[in-house]
């Protein structure tokens, strides 16, 4: 694609650490151009370079570094936006994006649980796309919001998809291990988790349950109708830079033995169209058979952050599997997953104006 | 009680991570003296200072810095001896110890499992002392074997019973955040837990099952008989000092509220034997009712690292609750809580001779 | 000493983590009762339990935890005030207390500098405080001010007073390795030191100079003189809870061998009176022999804290002298270096009214 | 280059934590091909995906893993060997293949300090390959050893070579924070290093001097003559995982302004030839200007981890300049630092038999 043919594209909140994380991916992208970097007005109007203190390795993209910073309003010379602002702040600016006609990409919060908002992991529900329709009508937007799911579940719930398809997921029991970087930045204080554990992340479980139920939800009539599951969660805070671990036991509607799920999870293929996504890894699901993996240090970065690593495949004495998922919480779980996002919408032709 | 008074005891296994904090805790005991430090070949015959690579915080006791290190055989001047050796080593070692009259307090994994033996948390299941009667008849010891259980249950089986005696508990989920000084020295290699978890112990998870249900058991005709329960569980190494932290979901015969589960965890009382005992915490039990609580480095020394901190306790969508609680490894888990029941079997006469 | 002898005491900027790390000390002081706990505005009128998040180990003091915070306002029923309230807020406060007659010990900054305040460690200096006579004389105050030193160049002066002594120190060069809770709380982001070095600390390595001068100082008709000394500092944070380490090259008039310098260290007695203050070590410098010592988990918490540990004693081909030290920053580094102070200030009459 | 001109390569300790990086490295070299794969006898003869405990991030490459390791013997079928053995066998091993006509490019120490054996980093000291004649003459040796720099000094090297040119170093201070991988693996233990500093490694300090005045040394008729300089060091282990970071101060015959040195940092080149092989970084020298920064976890992987990072750079009060560098010490310093040497050894034509 030649760079005028580009799609030019937006990052709201871009001096955050997942504002970050979304310049440097979109720095060197085949179909995207970052054509405008928005954040809070405490920000608006410095220089990136300056506004910005980088907490990602490296450094900013040169040629961004002197973009000068807009404000959050929605007149960004951009087709596609995506959202790494704070839950309060997302909530206000993100549908007034969508209905001045943008595509708006979301790494917040507050649209996941909304009914007629896609709660989008193209490799595994893709077709939720379609309430898009039901969602522009019923508002009016000429533009649309999809969301990427929180960075926990994610992982579960492709871990979960190939399984699910076949066995039909029941109960969910999950105990989290969750990166810092997870809490963005400066997030947690190192006084508070050196040498240490926080078992719990304030309105982190009562998410799970949510969105992986809408996750592996299915569409009728344009309207998606949540999975019927039950999930019981701890989430927890550990020493760890990037990438979550989850413990999870399933119970299932017809139970698996441990190769089946093995082999289901092995031979996964998302749809065709997925595969080809420029931010698409080559395998989704990488299956460890060493017992103590996946480990985050050693498996967040498979398939460049974009795999979800599975493990320990076992019996579970109280419900039907034990397994272990690892997943790059600020890649696969935030920044990518949402220009994977972008790109899904794109190859479908919701860019096309 | 006179130095002259005080019951002479051995530490097998002294130069190891456990033996150390074994020696470091008997240096001032009150009741017990240390008349002799045992280890394998390599170390015995030389000073005790120069065999030993302290590896706990401070200094080794400088009363013991020269006593010559022997061999591992059942003719130490002794009364009771604590076992701190290898799981190999203990198979063969102790039972010579208790054949020879020693009473033996193992921190050693070989005889927990063993129907005869107890597997002792004196606050919760002294009781089940009575069984020894059982293992001197059949076995033709003078001596004993009483053993202390895995690190990680401990804390487990200490939250539980009091909710066991009342509700009947029936299912058990867990998912363990263990420190690596549970491994020993030198144990977990820097490289591989930095910056990571290891979502994998050896032989962990089986142990739990088994060790609760007979912690959780009773006596009948001097014949231990283990609670009817199953357990599922995630064992995990996290890179943590000291403070085994496990986020725990449990089913019962008769479903508690939290708040009854509060109030019997906090109103709990170890018979009064046991309270007497001078290892015993002031409180077996801290209900914390912070929302982020307990932690393993703010509440592993609760009580000098013999109390069981619990928190989070909350409805558990697919079993009855969710708690969690952070237990000392080192100490409560492993030297203390052999030192205790040391003391237990002194003040039910044991030790006399 | 009864309670109704004890002298009344208050904590400036108690809600802090240097103001816990005092009200916790102070708990159980045998001089000293808490008789107020002061702090801004934010927190003054809250009960202490709830203006405060406790970030130090185990929990508040039983007995301060429903006491209200008091403003800081120069009308607390005190006699001595420690001063843990930020820079900016010293200055100006301080003062007030001095002159309104408060013994003021204080933790932070603004007035270790000025010419006649005492920037105090009673053993290695305790003759500074005859510049009190022309502190109070000059700004007609009651009270007074005293100055604890920076935390890191604490243990640095303290290993250099006895060979200062006796050769005379013309040179130094340090690189430190400084805790994360030398920064308070929240302060050090976990994203900006896990798994990393930050080679740089506002403002620190000017003030090691100048503190250092002035602590190896001497009097000279009621004025402090500094040492004539050239101090070079590299100053850097690590990845450690408690404990600054410093690397020292020190250059003398007279070259000392190592062994002259370790005896020197292993000998040197500080004055008889400071010896009996309530929070002095029993050895003020540990000697450590072991080529890998001292290490700050494992020698910080030295003689509770308050000893300064110095090891790897060795010549230096540049200057004379190569040694490293551990030092406990928020104990004699903070808040147990100021309530000895104020101990000294007792024994030496200055509480009297 | 086509496959079968591809020059073929071993790797000497090929299932250790410096060789799997070599594996990794080699595996898509450009001119390179992995031919064998030696280790000791307790590996040879086993397939490399079981002999070795793959300790880096990722998986081994899959075309090796089938490879069976060979023994140590000079008749690999290889023209060029990379040297990751232990000390003790490297002495031994490394002159049997220089013998037996390979190119030795050993990332080992026995030879690094041996008068007539090149330690080489080509970007600063590509003309020491001279004496590689005399090495063949007086040894009588087809093949050669040529060695590189121990990965703590490799940084310190680089950042003064600009400074040496112009100002001739004289005197060097360094302190360094040293990551854990440089120990290897399974190396330093977590409860050794985790909330700790160790100031102390075995043998290192030492090093530092020798090596620093080689790398700096010149060629004066086939001979090496070392730098006249002096060194003090204070070597520390920290809590990192990959990065060295150096505290340096350093004094010169002509004393060089802190923007000089910058500016001849900055502008460093180094010869034409080198900056044409393939594992030689964009730029040698990155100079950073933030007061904070170079850190070990956000510029080690400057260039993909063959850059040294500089900054801080400011006058010394008791030499001349202090400045800080960060370098990957298992990349730059250690198996690319040893690749790139073979590299320009096959740009001078060496490897062609």
């Amino acid at each position: 694609m030649n760079r005028r043919d580009k799609i030019p594209v937006a990052v709201l909140g871009a001096t955050g650490a997942v504002g970050q994380r979304f310049v440097q991916l979109l720095a060197d992208h085949p179909w995207f151009e970052i054509a405008a970097l928005a954040a809070s007005e405490r920000s608006a109007g410095q220089r990136y370079g300056d506004a910005c203190q980088w907490v990602i390795p490296g450094d900013p993209p040169a040629e961004v570094a002197d973009t000068v910073v807009a404000p959050l309003n929605a007149d960004l010379p951009a087709r596609i936006v995506f959202s790494a602002v704070p839950s309060k702040v997302a909530r206000e600016v993100e549908p007034r994006f969508a209905e001045a006609g943008y595509l708006v990409c979301s790494n917040a919060s507050p649209f996941r649980s909304v009914r007629d908002v896609p709660l989008l992991i193209p490799e595994i529900n893709a077709d939720h796309v379609a309430i898009i329709e039901t969602q522009r009508r019923e508002r009016g937007w000429s533009g649309l919001i999809v969301t990427s799911p929180n960075c926990t579940i994610t992982g579960v719930a492709v871990a979960l998809k190939p399984l699910d398809e076949r066995f039909g997921v029941r109960k969910v029991f999950m105990s989290s291990m969750q990166a810092v970087s997870g809490a963005g930045y400066p997030g947690v204080a190192s006084l508070d988790i050196m040498d240490n554990i926080i078992p719990y992340i304030a309105g982190e479980e009562e998410k799970f349950q949510q969105e992986l139920a809408k996750l592996l939800g299915h569409v009728d009539h344009g309207q998606l109708v949540p999975a019927d599951l039950v999930l019981s969660a701890h989430a927890n805070r550990v020493p760890v830079l990037e990438g979550h671990t989850v413990a999870v036991s399933a119970g299932f509607e017809i139970k698996p033995t441990p190769d089946e799920a093995r082999d289901l999870l092995e031979s996964y293929q998302p749809p065709e169209v997925c595969r080809r996504l420029p931010s698409a890894p080559d395998r989704l699901i990488y299956v460890r058979s060493e017992p103590d993996r996946p480990q985050p240090r050693r498996d967040r970065d498979a398939a460049g952050g974009m795999a979800v690593s599975v493990g320990r495949i076992r019996t579970c004495p109280i419900l039907d599997l034990r397994l272990v998922t690892v997943t790059h919480n600020t890649l696969r779980g935030a920044a990518s997953g949402a220009i994977l996002n972008a790109e899904y919408l794109t190859a479908q032709g919701y860019a096309v104006e």
